[in-house]
C-alpha cells in the first residue's frame, strides 16, 4: 500500500486565506489553557453570549421557526435570492428607518453576515480591484479578500476620536482600482457608534472616490450610550450601499445562520454597474439558509417584543459599564473609550509597565494560562498591543473574568519603575 | 446624478460558472408557460417531492428539530467541522454497511450535499489539475468546477449496459494532472445503481490511476429495483474516497439544507497527501448549515423508523412503474433502462419521428407551453435530445403529467413516416 503513488494532494493556495481567524487565534488560546485550574473557564474572546441563561433568544423567535417547520411548507429548495415572505419582513424592517421605500428585490438572504460578505466581495472582485478596510477591523474581510485575490488597504479608526473613519486617510488610500470601503456600525471591535454627522462625512468621501460603501450593520440597534443607531442607507442617495445584516446578533441566534445584503440605492445604481447581476450570479452556486428558517423570518421580526431588545439592551449597558470601570482600576490596561454599541471593548497594554509580557498574544497566552480567562489580542483584528474583550456575557461571569485579569496584571506589574 | 462615473462594477467572471444550472433552464421553460392553461403545472423537472402531501418526511425528522431549537442548546456557533454529536451519528450510521469503522474525525457536515460538492472541488483543486464527471451527469459539478477553473473531461455512462461507467474511456481521459473521478450513485439522472461488481471495477481502475473517487450517494437507499445500495466507502482500502451524502432525498427535507463529506479512507491516504487539511482549511472561511438543525441530526438517523423509508421506496418503485410503462406506450420517446433507485428516469427523444421540434429543448419548451408540464431538457445534464423526467411525484399528479406527454407526442408525430 505505502509506495502507491496518487495524483492527487491538498490545494496548497488556501493556507493564505484561512491564516488568521478569530476562531483560529481562539483555538490556539485554548490549547494554553491549564486544565488543572479548577475555576470555570471564562470566554470573553467572541461575540456570542447566547450560551448564557440571561442571553436566551426571545421565545417568540424560537416559536417563529417551529411553525415554520410544521407547516410542511418549507422543506423544499428556496428561491435562490431567498423566499419572498422573509424578503419582504426585511425590506419592511429596515424600511421605517429610511426616506426611501426598499422593495423585497432588494433584499438577498445569505447563510449569517459572514456569507454577506463573502458575496458582497465576490460580486465586486475584479482584476486588479482592492478594496478600503478599517483597522482594527473583522478578519473574516481579510480572509475573504484573500481567498479572492482582492487587495485590501487599511484604514484607521482613530482611538482619540472616538474611533472614527481617517476620512483623510481613505481619500489618500484610493485609487481608480478601490471599488468600495467598509464600515461596521455599530463597531466590531471598538464598540463605538458613528453620528449620522460622521456617517453622512463618509458617504460624501465615497462619493467623491467614486466607491461604493459595504454598512456591516450585524450589531445594528445594540446601541446603548448617547449616539443613536443610524443605518448607512440613509445616504444611499449620496452614495450606493450594500447593507449586510442578520438576525445573529440583536436575537442572539448566531447558530441559525440567516443574514442578508440590501442593496440600499434608491438610485439604481448598483443595477446599472453590473452589481445586482453579479450577486445574483454568485447566489446561483452559492449555498443558502434553511428554508423553514427563512420562511420563520416574518413572525421573527414581527412577534419580537419590544421588551426582549430593551432588556438585552439594559444588560449590554451594564455590563459595558462594569467592564469599563473595573478597567479603570487597573494598572496596565485602558480603555480609549467607552462602548456605546456592540458586544465589545478594545482595551490598551501598557507594555512597558509590565513584566514578563511582550506583546497581546503573549499576554493573551499568559492570561488564558494562569487565569483561564480568554480575551482576544488585538493582532488578530489589526491592533497590536491591544486586546479585545467581549463584556456582552452573564454579568457574574463577566466581574469574575474582570477580577481575574486585574490580579494578572496585578501580578504582572514591574516593580521598579 | 447621471454623470458621476463609479469605480465598481459587477465581476464579469461569474457569468461562465452560473452559466447552466437546473434551476435557471426550468425556470426558461417556466416562461414559456402557458398563462391561460386552466390545467395545473405538472413539475417533472426536478429532484424534490416535498411539497406533495404523499411525501412529507417523517414526523420524528420534525420532532427532532424541534427538541434540538427548544433545548437552546443550539443557539451559539458551530464549529466549523460541525457538532461532534452529528458528526458521530452520521458515521455510526454509515459503518453499518463498512468492512472497517470511520471515527467521527471522518465526518464534516456540510450546507446540504450541494457544498460537500463545493468542497470537495475546491480541496482538490491545483493549477493545471483536472477532474472525471459523468455524462450524463449532475451540472453541479460542472458549475463548481468552472468558478474553480478546474478542468473537465467527461466520461460516459453506457446506456446500453445500464448506464455503467465506460472504464476504457475513464483509462483513456485520465492523466498525470487528473485528481479524481465522480460517480453519483443511485444515479442522477439516469436511476441507474451501481452492482457491487461494478463499483470495484471503479475502485480498481482509480486505484490503477492514482485518483481519488468522489462518490455522490445523496440517493442512498433509494433503491426499489433487483440492485440494491452498495455505498463506495466499502472499496475505501482499495481506493480513498470521498462519500457525500444529505438527509435532503432520503428523508425528502431538501429546504433543510443538512449534508456532509466523509472521508472514507481506512488507509489515511487523504490525511497524508494534504485533502484533509484542504477540506479544514476550506471550512474555515465557509458557510455551515444551523446548529440546531445540526443538533437535531443524532435523533432524525435514530428516531426514523424503517416503515417511514418502506412507504417512500414503495411509492417510489410504484412511480417508476407508471412511469416506464406509459412511456413504453407513447410513440416518438423511449426509456433505455427501467430504473431502479432514485427520482429520475431519463427518456430518449425519437426526434426523426417527430414533426416541428428541433432537440431536446424545443421539446421542453413547447411541452411546458403546450400542455403545461415541465420536464428537463437532457441537454441540463449532457445527454442532448434526451429528457429527464421526475417520477417523484404524487402519483395523481404523474400520471396525468405522462397522459398530457403522450397527447403531446401524438399530436407532434410526424404524419408521413
Ligand atoms: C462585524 C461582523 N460582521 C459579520 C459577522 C458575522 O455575522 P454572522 O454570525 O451573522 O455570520 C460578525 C460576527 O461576529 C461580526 O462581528
Ligand atoms: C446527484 C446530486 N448531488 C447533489 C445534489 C445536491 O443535494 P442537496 O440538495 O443536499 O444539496 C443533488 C440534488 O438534486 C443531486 O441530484
Amino acid at each position: 500500500m505505502e509506495s502507491k503513488r496518487w495524483c492527487f494532494q491538498g490545494n496548497q493556495d488556501l493556507q493564505k486565506a484561512s491564516a488568521i481567524t478569530i476562531g483560529g487565534v481562539l483555538a490556539m488560546l485554548r490549547g494554553n489553557l491549564n486544565k488543572d485550574d479548577p475555576r470555570p473557564l471564562i470566554p470573553l474572546g467572541h461575540g456570542d453570549p447566547s450560551c448564557f441563561p440571561s442571553f436566551r433568544t426571545a421565545a417568540a423567535a424560537v416559536d417563529a421557526i417551529v411553525t415554520a417547520l410544521q407547516s410542511h411548507e418549507y422543506n423544499s429548495y428556496a428561491p435562490i435570492v431567498g423566499v419572498l415572505p422573509a424578503r419582504r419582513a426585511i425590506a419592511d424592517h429596515l424600511n421605517r428607518e429610511l426616506p426611501y421605500k426598499l422593495s423585497p428585490d432588494d433584499v438577498y438572504l445569505t447563510v449569517g453576515c459572514r456569507q454577506a460578505i463573502e458575496i458582497s466581495l465576490a460580486a465586486l472582485n475584479r482584476p486588479g480591484a482592492n478594496i478600503l478596510l478599517p483597522r482594527p477591523g473583522f478578519p473574516t474581510y481579510e480572509a475573504y479578500a484573500a481567498s479572492k485575490n482582492l487587495e485590501v488597504r487599511h484604514f484607521d479608526l482613530l482611538p482619540d476620536k472616538d474611533w472614527e473613519v481617517d476620512l483623510d486617510g481613505i481619500e489618500a488610500l484610493a485609487d481608480e482600482n478601490t471599488v468600495a470601503m467598509v464600515i461596521i456600525n455599530p463597531g466590531n471591535p471598538c464598540g463605538n457608534v458613528f453620528s449620522y454627522h460622521h456617517l453622512k462625512k463618509v458617504a460624501d468621501t465615497a462619493r467623491k472616490l467614486g466607491i461604493l460603501v459595504i454598512a456591516d450593520e450585524v450589531y445594528d440597534h445594540l446601541t446603548f450610550g448617547s449616539t443613536p443607531f443610524v443605518p448607512m442607507g440613509v445616504f444611499g442617495s449620496i452614495v450606493p450601499v450594500l447593507t449586510l445584516g442578520a438576525i445573529s446578533k440583536r436575537w442572539l441566534v448566531p447558530g441559525w445562520r440567516l443574514g442578508w445584503i440590501v442593496t440600499t440605492d434608491p438610485n439604481g445604481i448598483l443595477n446599472q454597474t453590473g452589481v445586482v447581476k453579479s450577486i445574483t450570479s454568485i447566489l446561483n452556486i452559492s449555498q443558502y439558509p434553511a428554508t423553514f428558517i427563512q420562511g420563520a423570518v416574518p413572525r421573527i421580526i414581527e412577534n419580537t417584543k419590544e421588551d426582549f431588545f430593551t432588556k438585552i439592551i439594559g444588560m449590554l449597558r451594564e455590563a459595558a459599564d462594569i467592564c469599563c470601570n473595573t478597567i479603570d482600576e487597573i494598572p496596565c490596561i485602558s480603555c480609549p473609550k467607552k462602548p456605546e454599541g456592540g458586544m465589545f471593548v478594545v482595551v490598551k497594554l501598557n507594555l512597558t509597565m509590565m513584566e514578563g509580557i511582550n506583546d497581546d498574544v503573549d499576554f493573551c497566552m499568559k492570561l488564558a494560562n494562569e487565569e483561564n480567562v480568554l480575551v482576544l489580542p488585538g493582532a488578530a483584528v489589526g491592533m497590536k498591543n491591544y486586546v479585545r474583550i467581549t463584556f456582552a456575557c452573564e454579568l457574574s461571569s463577566l466581574e469574575d473574568g474582570l477580577t481575574r485579569i486585574k490580579a494578572f496584571c496585578k501580578r504582572h506589574i514591574k516593580i521598579n519603575q
